[in-house]
């Protein structure tokens, strides 16, 4: 008899559900619900561009989508039956934290805060409290220096404490009516159980790990000194957070009477632990040791894992390093681009015009059409890819992008082919910083929108990186991720799995059209590569710059080699 | 009884007729005549974006404007009479040489070469000689530094021996066919006086000085010696050039009765010897000692004039400095940047998307209306002028350009408005130079386009230079020069004038209107130059850089204090 899992992904602009039959993964329906609220769902400070947050509110409003997808998988299998869903998971952007009450009903929730954005859930790309992020690194930097090495050196205005210490600063009426602080990845789960109390809900190793300097070798979450040394209010806070995160392989609950009758699903069944999209998202795709899985979405995660039991060093610039966060037992290994698909849709927005279509899709199209046919470094441009910044390897929220060696005829199908390239010489970056602390990369699993939409990226990025581009099976591996999680909570007994490998072994795989790099492409990459790095580091680093005067000339030297020679070509 | 003059002035993209009332300088009638052929008059290589080139056809077919502001004049003014038109001047583009056979004609005319690219003028901004423009550089440094030294200190792929000799090397066959080469400003003169012989034709000393390394000092003409090394054909080529150039107060010819009625002119009338645009222009401006005039247009030159007999340091990086080739007397210093309407008209024709408007002219305005609302340092961008390249104070043509700064919010007024205080970040640096070599800029006129149709640019200009900004009362300065020319040639027996100052007093005066620097907001400028400095010596020069890690945040740090706080606005 047929076995299903549910996932929920919950991404930056809309939530996914997904049914999936677990003895094979055969995704039986899914359904995506915008989230309704904002711009795309998230609303911005017209006075500060760091701001995004997010409706509470559209987080509940997503839940229709569970409906709609059992909906549609009534329509499409023929013996589909609720009934036989063993169990859900979910997974959420993050850090995107909530101020909750004693109740734990995120106050953005309550009448009273109906609007203001600070009591809203902060955004994982809210850059608002960049100041912060940089109390917490000096401070951590003079106090706990521990706490630093496992972030990869810098703690980040997009993560846990940041966004807290900023609140506390700027809204402190907001601050003061919030008992505590839950991620929205651990506020589902704990809201689909029916009892959010945030003094019992449990708390995800992922989102403390990698978000909220949460580690098991020094207790748990940073001690009181340290948060006092912050704010005397974070010290505070520390006794209405958590002492002990879980691994989405957890039993976080089971689904309340209540919301399997607004959803249409059985009560009782098992609810896994909630965790961020790019972890379940990297289960889903496949992860195991010497994979690497890249997220490829508005931003990019780059997620690995390592066996729990064997060394592994701390890697300067890597997101964060966090035991169980993305599979039980291992080693979770997260780096990541702080913005990708959002620099393509910022460049079509906003620069591109109509003479490449009349809407957006069309001019992508339209866009990528004439950027395949260009030869690597024919453009002669070379960009940075830190429009929000750079996550990964240098934390850094305060840089900028960057365009370089226009002329009076670039155009914008070319400044797209750039972009593109500056998002390959970022991922490139984070390889070759993986693999110098030790953990080789063998094979690079991609998913996300971007690597199913985009030939012309997945080709570039072989080319850039020198090594094959496979994608997911799934185009929805968070969610698919999620619903492995939901499978093995319930356990073998219920018609799931008894751990994560066995699940993935049945339900991952990768597509059969693989990208391959073209070995005269990645030789001029290979020369570009060495032109971005250096702007990479001198506008990215402290350090002394080495000379920049030969950038621009060298190329448009190879922009002329690349125009009036050869028959080399990109396209996939 | 009123007396006239008429000048022609030959753009890149058009040629224009003044007829101009001497007593006053009043604008009797104009006529502006649109290149016909290529694209807006410029044929360009799809594999080489450096070409740049004209079809003298087109120069001919320009002529048509004189005939259509002689029948203005006839509708608009009651007594007039082509009659009393006492003398004419010609203006044009360079160095714009075209190769031309025994008798004077251009190749391009004939028809064995028609279409041919090499065969045509070599258009001012054709940079496909980037190469030769640095081996006669390097020839220069090593046997005749003199010659450096008074263009700056590099030779530039723009002019007149580097055309040649890529001329040479590209296209053997076109050189070969060339008795001699013939620049467009010399050309239309001894063309209207019927003899365009080679040999005999009077050449101007503007083109002469500034583009082919000519100076009375040395005899003329660079040595056969230094041509010869450059390539055997240019010292064969040397005596086939001229021996003497003339400031352009003096007589090239008469009007030949063939042209005198094609045109609908008097035969017999002066025709003053031809210069370029921009130094004509200077003069249509009332360029005295101490005041520098900008020509805003595609490109921008800048001059001034520095009495003859008084001491002039040569000044590294700019463009020139020749003796007549301004006003006869005095030493005239060209500098100039590259692209400056180019960049923005790249811009709006390449990168904005049609919410800015459904034509070009709708995208300009609502971009300047947008980006006039913006605060100094508001857009957090920092952009480098050189799509073209840097022709003062770098003189490379190999530079190319650069934008910093954006983020996933920047929109194109922003960019706009970057790419505008570029060029005046560009206009500054060349203001510091020519001051730092001892020759004071007390005043500043703008003419050309720019001037007059864009107060946000001017605005923008006079709070980075932190000067007044004053604008040429005239909208049609070049041809006003140019003018003027034809009635000091004509003399002052036969109703001209007698001298250039005589004239200038005469005809010459700005606008009322004059924009003046905001001090809050050339505060802020200063902070920004000194960012665009350390970018523009960290690309532009082969020294050591200067770190550059700290620049996006405080590009980023300026953005904020300017969002939120003051209430300070440039708009005019």
């Amino acid at each position: 008899m047929k076995k299903y899992a549910l996932g929920l992904d919950y991404g930056t602009n809309s939530c996914r559900s997904l049914i999936v039959d677990i003895a094979d993964g055969r995704e039986i329906a899914s359904h995506v619900f915008p989230y309704p609220s904002g711009d795309q769902g998230i609303f911005t400070d017209p006075r500060d561009p760091n701001a995004a947050r997010q409706d509470p509110g559209d987080y509940l409003a997503g839940l229709a989508s569970v409906r709609e997808a059992i909906r549609i998988a009534r329509d499409t299998e023929k013996d589909f039956d609720p009934a036989r869903i063993v169990g859900m998971g979910v997974d959420t952007t993050g850090s995107t934290p909530m101020p909750v009450d004693r109740a734990g009903t995120p106050l953005g929730l309550l009448p009273e805060f109906r609007g203001r954005l600070d009591a809203m859930a902060w955004l994982w790309k809210d850059h608002t409290s960049h100041a912060e992020a940089r109390q917490i690194t000096e401070t951590a930097r003079a106090l706990r220096p521990q706490y630093l090495a496992r972030c990869g050196g810098a703690y980040s205005s997009e993560w846990f404490w940041s966004k807290l210490l900023h609140c506390r600063k700027a809204a402190p009426d907001v601050f003061k009516a919030a008992y505590s602080f839950v991620e929205h990845c651990d506020y589902m789960p704990a809201l689909l159980a029916g009892d959010t109390n945030p003094d019992t809900l449990v708390r995800s190793v992922c989102a403390a790990g990698h978000k909220a300097m949460y580690c098991e070798e020094w207790g748990g979450l940073p001690d009181a000194e340290f948060l006092g040394a912050l704010h005397p209010d974070l010290a505070g806070l520390r006794g209405r957070l958590y002492e002990k995160a879980w691994p989405a392989d957890r039993l976080a609950g089971r689904l309340s009477g209540e919301w399997a009758e607004k959803l249409g699903l059985t009560p009782g069944i098992a609810i896994a632990t909630g965790a961020f999209d790019a972890h379940m998202g990297a289960v889903g795709a496949g992860i195991k040791v010497g994979t690497l899985v890249k997220i490829l979405g508005t931003s990019t995660c780059d997620m690995m894992v390592w066996p729990g039991d064997r060394p592994l060093a701390d890697i300067p610039g890597v997101c964060g390093i966090v035991s169980g966060s993305i599979l039980p037992g291992f080693h979770g290994i997260e780096a990541g681009q702080s913005a990708v698909g959002d620099i393509f849709l910022w460049f079509v927005n906003r620069l591109v015009p109509g003479e490449y279509g009349r809407d957006r899709d069309r001019k992508f199209a339209s866009l990528a059409e004439a950027a395949a046919r260009l030869k690597p470094g024919e453009h002669g441009l070379l960009a940075l890819d830190w429009n929000n910044g750079n996550r990964t390897i240098l934390a850094d929220a305060r840089l900028s992008g960057l365009l370089l060696g226009q002329t009076l005829h670039t155009r914008a199908h070319e400044v797209y082919r750039a972009l593109i390239e500056a998002t390959a010489f970022g991922a490139l970056t984070i390889i070759r910083r993986i693999e110098e602390y030790g953990v080789p990369v063998e094979e690079i699993v991609n998913c996300g929108g971007l690597s199913s939409r985009n030939p012309l990226l997945m080709q570039v990025y072989a080319d850039v990186t020198g090594r094959a581009m496979k994608i997911s099976r799934s185009d929805q591996s968070c969610a698919l991720g999620a619903a492995i999680f939901g499978a093995v909570a319930a356990g073998r007994k219920a018609g799931g799995f008894a751990g994560v490998t066995e699940a993935q072994q049945a339900v991952c795989g990768v597509r059969s059209e693989v990208f391959k790099p073209v070995p005269e492409n990645t030789a001029i990459y290979a020369e570009l590569y060495e032109l971005y790095r250096r702007l990479h580091d001198a506008f990215g680093t402290d350090g002394g710059a080495a000379p920049l005067g030969d950038v621009m000339k060298r190329l448009i030297s190879l922009r002329e080699r690349q125009r009036q020679g050869g028959n080399v070509n990109c396209e996939p």
